[in-house]
């Protein structure tokens, strides 16, 4: 099914996917690609919905922001994370970016021969299933806004959108300070702007960057209850879920991950391997901040079109 | 003078610089370099002080930023730009970017043949002024403390360095809240925290990220007064000033920009040229944040190893 380029970028990579069955031989092998550590949250949303698998995730956290490079640097480097994956026995590739989902999407689907999902199409699905008003807030980093990657998805299916660039929220993520007074100050002061300029029946908001899902208690608080939140994590682990055979939802949060591949993972217990571009010390530091537990080992790797 | 490779990196860029003048025939052209926008900090320095001069400015923000890159990648970065800087008629050419002054400085010295002034030797032989104690505090990006670049400068003055990282300061200054109620509780947190592990009697905070100066009344506020505050930029210009011809320091403030060369500037008012290599947008909503005056026209540059 990948190889196949669609006719127009508006084709729709849930369509594509859950046509696609695997792990019927045994745990399936899972791979999530990221810029940096936000498709953690991707992640960790699929391992929610499939714990009985292995997982592979890719921070190309050297060569991040994707967001200020070009279509073609992005495709580039979103083809090697994604080859690379491949070739370590990845099933599945889930582009756990918007910036990567939104650029390279097709040129991913050309350049391996697993079944690739990216997180804007399922996030715009969800959205179109929760709104009654057709009318949506997208909150994102100031690069996916400047892409209108959400607006144009949630357009194809009717909707009016406002796009609100909230660049404080990723690093106060970083920082740890997912639930400080602090950051909820912030997040109060972007929301009351959105909702100034947004449409007036605006009914869903949708988590346009993968750090805000961990800013989702905080944010509930800031904004009114007639809007409902749209987690593309949680929307793209439903399709992941979908393509996986006899997956069942199930929590596996508060344990410990054994950073290494199968040997010795019992059965129905995650099995994981992190690669990053960048320093591993920050990765491991990142990791329970996103995951909500901590890694006992992250390895290493150069890509060739270095930064 | 340039050309001439120093023995050891401990060599000081400003003993160096002093014993060059230019501008001895004219207005003088002074470079500089960054690798986005908190260079500007660095050009406003330079300003005030020198103000009959022509002026570039270089932002190389489509690779930044250059913290999470090898030495090799951001003296090849650097050397770029400084070169064509030079090609542009640069008669100094300062690197107002932490990183870039802490890893290319010597590449970039080999590979021009006009004098080059980096930013972190002028502000430790400023904190070498000022302290009484030999203890300092430097506050700076993730980035730049894990390089410990300044607490290196430093310590070959006899200093005995707490470096403290605040990842929140430049997106909030790039937010333009330099002055906000959030950006001073953020503040006092970082501040709260240097202050528990910083040596006893320090007695000078070194501003080592060039976004900071924007900050400096809010952190006046909430730095006991004991600790006097260093200024790279303001330590960096006061080098650049010694090597320009009949330099008198006053204020230039509140001007606009004419963001072209020369042709008609009158004399006594700086002229200036703005090169980016991302977006034009980005650079004029950025200019008056960090300079406080609007600038008519930036200009886009493609440089060859594009990120």
């Amino acid at each position: 099914m990948s190889g196949t380029l669609e006719n127009t970028r508006a084709a729709d990579a849930t369509a594509d996917a859950v046509q696609v069955v695997v792990g019927r031989n045994g745990r399936p092998k899972i791979a999530v690609f990221d810029s940096g550590f936000g498709g953690l949250t991707v992640l960790r949303s699929i391992v929610a919905l499939v714990p009985n698998a292995s997982y592979l995730y890719f921070g190309d956290s050297a060569r991040l922001p994707y967001g200020n490079k070009s279509r073609e640097t992005v495709a580039r480097y979103t083809v090697e994370a994604a080859q690379f994956l491949e070739k370590c026995g990845a099933e599945i590739l889930v582009i756990g970016c918007n910036t990567a989902s939104s650029l390279a999407l097709y040129d991913v689907k050309s350049a391996v021969e697993i079944p690739v999902v990216g997180v804007i199409e399922p996030g715009a699905d969800h959205a179109a299933e929760l709104s009654r008003h057709r009318e949506a807030i997208v909150i994102a980093t100031e690069n996916t806004v400047a892409s209108h990657a959400y607006q144009r998805a949630l357009a194809r299916r009717g909707f009016a959108t406002y796009e609100k660039a909230c660049p404080l929220l990723v690093p106060l993520v970083e920082e740890g300070w997912t639930d400080h007074p602090v950051t909820e100050q912030i997040a109060r002061i972007y929301v009351i702007e959105a909702l100034r300029s947004a449409p007036p029946n605006t009914d869903v908001m949708v988590l346009g960057c993968t750090h805000y899902p961990l800013l989702r208690g905080l944010l509930r608080r800031v904004v009114p209850q007639r809007i409902e939140f749209v987690d593309p994590a949680d929307s793209t682990a439903q399709v992941v879920a979908s393509m996986v055979s006899g997956s069942t939802p199930q929590q596996t949060q508060g344990r410990r991950l054994s950073g290494t591949p199968e040997q010795g993972c019992p059965d129905g217990e995650p099995a994981f391997r992190f690669f990053t571009t960048d320093s591993v010390e920050k990765f491991m530091r990142m990791v329970p901040i996103f995951l909500g537990r901590a890694v006992e080992r992250v390895e290493r790797v150069e890509l060739e079109g270095k930064a």
